[in-house]
């Protein structure tokens, strides 16, 4: 059904011990989306085609335009010509013209009103008491791994999933660790998918871009393949979100709230 | 002399063969540097405390804001403060209005006005002549590898290079490896240095918004150790850029362009 497909074959130039030669390869197809909000063009994100709509209600929600799914009057997608059209039931935003104070990233993604957003995280810290196993941890991490097909075609993609401590739920990617959490987000929002009990996973590096969406989450715990920042490490500890980094193998390093991971 | 220090050393939580044990960590810090242009704030990016004055005026530049460094009448920077104000000549900028409409990466970055960007890109193509060996290729990356210090500390960052054939000039380092590339952008404009002979290497995946920062730099060769998308190979064919790939031990894929590359 699917009008735009996610890769590509591509001939190249290879050069291996010494030698050129021609061959073929799978690349990973990038799309501009550009979101429409109430008529007027909002963003253009550059992502892979799938899960669009949800990618766009993600993105509105991190960054603070919806609060809640109740707000959406319409949303309208065009695959073909990269365009979603989403409409509110109140059509003058604040937060659509506060969003032109932006934040723009460490090299991924935005948070367009970084200061605060964090005053507003830091209002009402996360205190759930989920708690898993140092064995759950390893397994989810091995379990994103194996779920990620087009990660080994391509090598050009992030994984992002939302779990319980036994099992992935969801599971998404996209050339940007950004536009996969947004995904996730979307699709919860979308299908009233509660998720201050879940575990939020990521092959990404923790940033605080990363550490502000999975606060507007309410995650309680995150784990990610990569390292965290400082500051995603001190807004982890302030917000109450427990931040773990480097899952590879049979280790990883709990930066903040090691309370949440149990033997 | 430098206020700021781009790392910190935090107490953590090691889990190791299931076993928890507490340790001490170096984690790469981010900081949010906010650009003022004639008295406005413009923009905040997240990024790691080092040669942020290149970082905003390399910004400026790929974002076409800024074209050329005698537009520029001061450049003042309070690195405590995490500012940097940057006054113009010419104070109403035609290009700051075209900014409002943005496009938000894949995950990483942004290229505010993609469509019209590209359409300027494609109107002057790059025919540079030089050439690099495939030894050179390889060299060139391992040298990037080895002067990559902080990532071997921390693991948080992106590396970015700009080189001749035989030796690197400019090394940079990033979270974000948009900023490792607008920070060597910036250095050249503000040294007056020439891109136009020059390989371009980053350790980062070759997405559009990176092929359209190399493509503003007129850089002929771009260097990447990971994937390029099938949007970056087409853009790269048509500006004129020899992209290449995967380059890693002793073998790389040439996405474009292989005329540049010799045995």
């Amino acid at each position: 059904m699917t009008l735009v497909h996610r890769t590509d074959e591509i001939e190249i130039v290879e050069y291996s011990k010494g030698a050129f030669g021609k061959a073929r390869i799978t690349v990973i197809k990038e799309m501009p989306l550009t979101v429409f909000l109430n008529r007027r063009e909002f963003v253009t994100l550059l992502c892979i085609a799938n899960h669009l709509k949800e990618l766009a209600v993600g993105f509105l929600h991190s960054e603070g335009i919806l609060n809640l799914v109740d707000e959406i009057e319409s949303i309208k997608l065009d695959e073909e010509k990269g365009v979603v059209e989403i409409d509110t039931h109140q059509k003058n935003l604040m937060a659509e013209k506060l969003f032109m104070k932006r934040t723009i990233t460490s090299g991924c993604g935005k948070g367009s009103s970084f200061y605060n957003v964090m005053d507003a995280l830091k209002c009402k810290t996360i205190d759930s008491p989920i708690q898993i196993s140092a064995l759950q941890a390893l397994n989810l991490m091995r379990e994103l791994h194996r779920l990620s097909q087009l990660y080994k075609e391509t090598g050009g993609v992030h994984n992002c999933a939302l779990a319980v401590p036994d099992r992935i739920l969801i599971f998404r990617e996209d050339i940007g660790r950004h536009n996969a959490v947004d995904k996730i987000n979307g699709e919860c929002l979308l299908q009233g998918i509660k998720r201050e009990d879940k575990v939020l996973l990521t092959t990404g590096r923790v940033t605080s871009e990363i550490l502000i969406k999975a606060g507007k989450m309410r995650i309680p715990i995150l784990l990610s393949r990569s390292a965290a920042t400082d500051l995603a490490v001190s807004m982890s500890q302030e917000i109450g979100i427990t931040t773990v980094g480097y899952v590879r193998g049979d280790r990883f390093t709990i930066y903040t709230h090691p309370e949440r991971i149990t033997q």
